[in-house]
């Protein structure tokens, strides 16, 4: 059984709940993997190396600056970041974009409709699990971030909830896989205005009603439907909820 | 046999330059590490982002802006720039810090006389060669940056020509190990003036008239000495040379 646990912007920007999400993580009993995304770190930065940040669909915009930016700080600060506080916890992390060991190779997205710039869609049948498979057999735990190897000489962005189910569905083929999404709230609401409304299952026969209820809200939409082709896809259990609430196996929305 | 190759600025700097060494390195047979300083990046880097570079003999005083920049420039932007390009070149690097896997435990260096920051020395004791041999046996390429742990929850700045002769010796307890340091010119000079004058072997017999004779200039001496000391600690050979000459087995000057 492996676990994939992916942690977004809001855990990275605060350091005390960085520090508090990790000390949870390395109390994770077995194999696991974290995917990190990036925070407004990069943001920052760029800002304050003159590079403007433009965002497109909630989407950056990653020009040959930004791309440079984004290595740096996804693939340098905060991942050695994440990396050295796991090994004071005593989890052997061990820090990888997906250029190392051709992990993760990904296509430079089509500049048409939207010119994207250098951001990568993943090759899923290019993806190399044997390294993530020694590494975990040697009991490290590998610590990813939204960087792929472009197939050529250089690295392209990518979206974290993206590495984290491609991994998961890599992975899947050889072992039983969970995939858990940390975000903001408890899981997938019922109702927004009630963050305890928390719907703790899904499958493929209540979606639809759910949809057609418009019970769930639509940016979640997407997410949900990453789910359920995860599942399709040989994952075991895709799990959204509160970083906060990761060893509790009650707590969160399950998609199976 | 390991070959552990330490490259410096001369090199990084210059995109043709890298392009061209890494083309030659992967060309080389066998288990193979690649060591990477930092050259000029980071300095320029930190003026675009308003933080003063303060050196001292030489070397760069890490404060905490400092120490943010160089995990960014040396772990994130150089070291998976290398990575991806020798991706492809069909040598599969995997990009490395000390805090991954936890290879490289530094302590913080004394303030006293002179307070460098978040500068460290290698603990050669807590090193963790296990991962290396795993992913050498693998097949994989190691490349590291010069960023080590600290012991507690972050990260230290350290000397890259450390990193590669810490690693020499380490990995020296259980194979032979060559370790090569690349820079500027064709290896220790006999005269200066003539960039051809190489030595073609110093052992500690010469040494000690090369010395007398005052003819291998003053910064070359504590290269030599800790080339010295590395073949004391099991090293089997250090070469100096030119990343040109990085295949070239009759060039540079071996140290043995």
């Amino acid at each position: 059984m492996i676990n994939i646990v992916k942690i977004g912007g809001n855990v990275i920007d605060s350091e005390e709940a960085l520090d508090k999400f990790l000390s949870v993580f390395s109390a994770m009993q077995g194999d696991k993997i974290l995917v990190h995304g990036g925070g407004k770190i990069a943001t920052t930065i760029s800002k304050e190396l003159g590079i403007e940040t433009q965002m497109i669909n909630g989407r950056r915009v990653t020009d040959k600056n930004t791309l440079d930016v984004v290595t740096m700080v996804y693939a340098g600060l905060i991942n050695k970041t994440i990396v050295a506080n796991l090994q004071s916890k005593n989890c052997n992390a061990i820090g990888l974009s997906g250029a190392d060991g051709r992990v993760i190779t990904a296509q430079k997205r089509s500049p048409i409709p939207v010119d994207y710039g250098f951001v990568g869609d993943i090759a899923v049948e290019k993806m190399n699990t044997q390294l993530i498979s020694i590494l975990l057999k040697e009991q490290y735990t590998p610590i990813f971030s939204a960087i792929t190897y472009d197939g050529y000489q250089g690295v392209l962005n990518c979206n974290a909830d993206s590495i984290a189910s491609s991994l998961a569905v890599a992975l899947s083929k050889h072992a039983d896989v969970n995939l858990i999404y940390c975000f903001e709230k408890k899981g997938v609401l019922e109702n927004v205005d009630n963050p305890n409304s928390v719907i703790s299952l899904i499958t493929d026969e209540n979606y639809a009603t759910l949809k057609n209820r418009n019970i769930v809200s639509e940016g979640m939409l997407p997410k949900i439907d990453n789910a359920l082709n995860a599942i399709k896809s040989g994952v075991k259990m895709v799990i959204i909820k509160s970083a906060e609430d990761l060893l509790n196996t009650n707590a969160g929305t399950t998609i199976k």
